[in-house]
């Protein structure tokens, strides 16, 4: 980028809204994935104003825009790749209306996912997708991705939440889509069309939010078996009769990484966990938690089933759930993850074949995730310095993608492809599909300045690669 | 339509699946907005490639193809208006498959709604979307129009059931979009492009639906009021702590309308009605109702709440309200019909309004409707054939919608566009939104052969009006 570029740039935004300085570069050049790619500068913009006037210079100029919101992503969503500005929207993180009667939030992209969900709490809302980043990653990051979370088993996922957008197209020109009523199908879904587009469509700067009225009570339940297929079969069979707001599990090796966070020890011979939540009022947990015990002190040759009663026992779980991921790095220092997924009654099959899979390419490989959906994370842990085991590790990642295909399942379910899955999408969708999707790219962004690089296969010889 | 083309198109669908005959035309040219366009010819195809084989030469040849469910449409979606070819789906009518285990089903555009619900009924699970037509509208018509319902106030629309898609392309080439897991975010949301998309962007061959668990329990309940802006007020308060799977309200025209249908005679002072459900399993539905009715018991000034014991009092409860629309000819011979949404807490304010509209038009205009989303049916009685009567009619049409846009609301909840709100778009949307919507028409669709004349407004002089 032009250094005449950058002066026009910062006479946008104003004086300490831009920095091109070396150090603070650096701490907008990375994300969840641990790779780096520089941005030539990043801009701090306060307004939608500010932020069209960026995106019609950028696409006079033809400069690289990727926007970031806190940069935990797991795919590469917000990794400058091709250098140009880095838009961070931390600055827009204002919540902007918490409308109670109606139900309805409304927001800036910025906005950090466990504040809004704070402020709700105290009016007595609830905003149902809680990813495991959910103390640092933003609602803009999670519209863009279409982020899930554990309780996506009940509530769904960001796009069941978005009523509607203000967006910034790539030419500078701002829409509204959607609506702010409970229902609405007045043209085309544009707002579920930027749900999920990774930042290549457009900059959202606004968000209009359902919520719903919280739950006043929650009760925890703990499966413990010797077997993960056994396990792992157990999730039709809860599901057919029972409406958890969590049913997520934990392989052996991804309980063995936070064993020490659980509220207590484990018999040697557990291989998985269930964790499995009910919500509602007083009465309604009491009668789905009596419904669930039964059912599970039914099953046989479970280890054991426990209800975590104390809300510290049931935060030291949620601590150690969430801190599977971070924490995998005892074993190896780099991990490839992936979160697929399957239809539900084929997670046994996933399981079994990821097993294989380790043992085929020498690999440690675990599972955890939200198995009510689904929704695996399989964690290829590797040493990149190692070539080998970083072949051995894209090799088991794509004979994965191509077993979960197999299996009726698809490649994401809540981090997107971003740059890590660009070159498997066509695993996935048709060569006319795929045509579809470019040309709506093609036409929102005819220049590629916004977010180039990601979700599409790169045809140029400098792949991007695991 | 030259007799050539015509002839091509019974040699791709095969004898027997294509009719030119003027009375069967007759029977393909109306929907449920009573308005008529003669087509040139229907045809019946039963398969995707046939689909496919009959778009390459709609393609080529340039004519119009307008994809028909059962014509049960409140806003003319599937009318001809440019005449041209008719496609029915009536004969790609079958359930693929029922998958209990991951609680999805598959099916062909031309399943009706009923008959899935039937068929899901018999293995425990649940479709919810449930227009009051569904004993005879289809799914395909549901997914092209993102058809609502009453149960909508707790689980959603159409959008939020559709998993994944199989659509032939205006140029005859076969996309398939989403996918048939709970989760998944890879490319764009294209599934939920063509959700709502009215039939302009391609054609509906297969449907991937998420079905439920069904609730085994249903309590009904009944308040009446003397005040319809009494009784929409309630609405928002009970939203606030209860989670009906009904919460519909009439006013006191709409009950007069059905009132022979009713299980109960009304007291002379009767305003508005709310009906209220509430369901899950029989321990749930207990719990829910006893707080319910506690709340309602609360309530000062309220005429009568009642509980609907029988099943025969609650189905008879249910014809009446599915009978409203239908039932309305017996004030006047025509009506125009809206499905306008506000935020559930203006619409005292909007029923308010409609009261003042009657009055200063000299006209009968009553609401009912899906009162938790804020989805409310306004419609506006007359005589087509009394000139002074139709023009008071359409001036009070643009007046609602302009005072629905200023309440924070929407022009259509469930009902879509089509022919009948074109022309008032620009209410809502921006120009660049709209401009935004025409380039993804023009991209899916660059001939405009694919139901022409419906969601945009229409530049020529031959104006649709209402």
């Amino acid at each position: 980028m032009k250094n005449e570029i950058i002066k026009k740039i910062e006479k946008i935004v104003g004086p300490d809204q831009c920095t091109t300085a070396p150090e603070e570069l650096l701490c907008y050049s990375y994300d969840g994935t641990g790779r780096e790619y520089l941005p030539a500068a990043v801009a701090f913009p306060k307004t939608v104003e500010t932020i069209s006037a960026i995106m019609r210079l950028a696409s006079e100029e033809a400069f690289p825009v990727v926007v970031r919101g806190a940069g935990t992503g797991m795919t590469g969503g917000a990794l400058p790749v091709a250098g140009g500005l880095v838009m961070a929207l931390s600055r827009m993180n204002h919540i902007l209306e918490i409308d109670t009667d109606n139900q309805i939030a409304v927001v800036e992209p910025g906005v950090v996912n466990g504040r809004l969900q704070a402020e709700l709490t105290q009016k007595g809302l609830f905003y149902p997708p809680d990813p495991a980043s959910l103390k640092f990653c933003t609602i803009g990051g999670n519209v863009a991705e279409c982020a899930g979370g554990p309780s996506a088993v009940k509530y769904g996922v960001t796009r069941d939440y978005v009523l509607g957008l203000e967006v910034v197209l790539p030419d500078g020109r701002i829409i509204n889509t959607g609506v702010r009523t409970a229902k609405g199908v007045v043209g085309y879904d544009l707002t579920r069309l930027f749900v999920g587009s990774e930042g290549t469509l457009g900059i959202i700067t606004k968000i209009i939010l359902r919520v719903l009225a919280k739950p006043t009570a929650k009760k925890t339940f703990l499966v413990l078996s010797r077997s993960l297929h056994q396990a792992t079969a157990l999730v039709c069979r809860i599901l057919a009769s029972h409406q958890p707001c969590t049913l997520e599990y934990m392989d052996r090796t991804a309980l063995g990484i936070v064993k020490d966070l659980l509220p207590f020890s484990l018999p040697d011979s557990t291989e998985a966990l269930l964790l499995i939540e009910v919500d509602g009022d007083e009465l309604s947990v009491a009668t789905q938690a009596q419904k669930l015990k039964k059912f599970l002190d039914g099953q046989e040759n479970l280890l054991a089933v426990k209800d975590a009663d104390s809300k510290e026992d049931v935060d030291r779980l949620w601590k150690a759930r969430r801190s599977i991921s971070p924490a995998a790095f005892q074993i190896k220092p780099n991990k490839i993850s992936e979160d697929v997924v399957v239809p539900r009654s084929r997670i046994p099959d996933l399981v079994t074949y990821t097993e294989k899979l380790a043992q085929k390419h020498d690999l440690t490989i675990f599972t955890f995730g939200h198995a009510g959906d689904g929704n695996i994370h399989v964690n290829i842990m590797l040493d990149r310095a190692n070539q080998a085991e970083l072949t051995q590790g894209r090799a088991a990642k794509k004979s994965l993608f191509i077993e979960v295909i197999r299996l009726g399942g698809t490649l994401s379910g809540e981090h997107g492809i971003g740059l890590t899955k660009a070159d498997y999408l066509s695993l996935e969708l048709s060569p006319t599909t795929l045509e579809t999707m470019q040309q709506i790219k093609n036409l929102f962004d005819p220049k590629n300045i916004l977010n180039p690089g990601k979700i599409f296969p790169q045809k140029n010889e400098n792949k991007l690669k695991e």
